[in-house]
């Protein structure tokens, strides 16, 4: 498994900081059914609101069903397709709108699905696999071919499998592999006391 | 600190079953600015669509500045600041609705605010901290207060602390902590090949 340690200021949580977003997948290794359910259980435990659950996830195992993996994978765009054929498990995560105890809007459905859905690719790191989700694909594919309703949002397909090296890749994404991870300085989006007042500066 | 294991199918990864939504707090302890620092930095390096980075957080210490902390608790509603009113810290989390890259509509804005935001309490548990998040407050209050633009959404609030017994907790709030941790079976809501096809038969 290639580490790309996230770089923080101070120190944080190894699993936390481990999780990265990986396309080098070993497309001749299946992932053992205790660690799909371990996935799962992971989200399952997340918080929400009113602890409604707003999150449904539906899987497509290609060593299982390679006709179902398919036809999810039909739904992703060409981008995503080129490496996520190695990867021999797809998830979507969905989010509900509606509350279940009063048929309500859950203005939080898509919140907690996030949740849920990171709790997931945490799990997947914590097993040694990894775990990688995308915005790249068609909802309305993806909802027809598979009978989603419209009060559910499909939010991202997640492609998890055990790691395999860079060079497989394809040049483009081989660049993007071993690369640096980067984000924001914490002065962008962590406040404190108000608004734009930012809690440290870098 | 009161632990509430996740009681899950399979064996899952521990920092994932720790985390709870406790509310008894230690009102006289303070939390090192190391430790925010790290409650903030496992936001940041969640993942997002585009790595945007679309969630803001503005955090209150009691300890620091109780004016400010003040204004925030009193956007909380009543059921809330009865037992939040011990926690030291209270933080939101709040998400932007448009990329910075072109301005166009996130519709991943809340999805990915809801990933940061779990990161953060999972960082609270692993260094010995409750967090607890709450969707019980006024938004307009907030918004007004602290001057919240209109493109970004306050998600929830955050109470984080250290623990306290449960004892501290008056009847109502001390039943729901001492309560064993409840989720609907994994067949409910994570499904294989098709939606409403359950993974496991529970």
């Amino acid at each position: 498994m290639l580490e790309k340690i996230a770089i923080s200021s101070v120190r944080i949580d190894q699993l936390i900081a481990r999780r990265w977003s990986a396309r080098a997948f070993d497309k001749s290794k299946s992932i053992e059914p205790e660690k799909i359910l371990a996935l799962c259980e992971a989200s399952r435990w997340a918080c929400s609101c009113f602890n409604d659950q707003p999150w449904r996830f539906i899987y497509w195992n290609k060593f299982e069903n390679p006709e179902a993996y398919q036809k999810a994978f039909n739904c992703l765009d060409e981008w995503n397709q080129k490496w996520v054929k190695n990867a021999p498990l797809l998830i979507v995560s969905i989010a509900g709108s509606k509350f279940i105890h009063n048929g309500k809007p859950n203005r939080w459905g898509q919140y907690d699905t996030g949740a849920a859905t990171i709790n997931l690719c945490l799990q997947a790191f914590s097993m040694g696999l990894y775990a990688h989700q995308m915005g790249g694909f068609s909802i309305e594919k993806l909802r027809q071919e598979f009978n989603i309703p419209v009060e559910f949002t499909p939010m991202a397909m997640i492609a998890v499998g055990y790691p395999a090296v860079p060079e497989i890749l394809d040049e483009e994404y081989y660049k993007l592999e071993i690369k640096g991870r980067e984000r924001k300085p914490l002065s962008f989006n962590f406040f404190k006391d108000s608004w734009n007042t930012p809690i440290v500066n870098d």
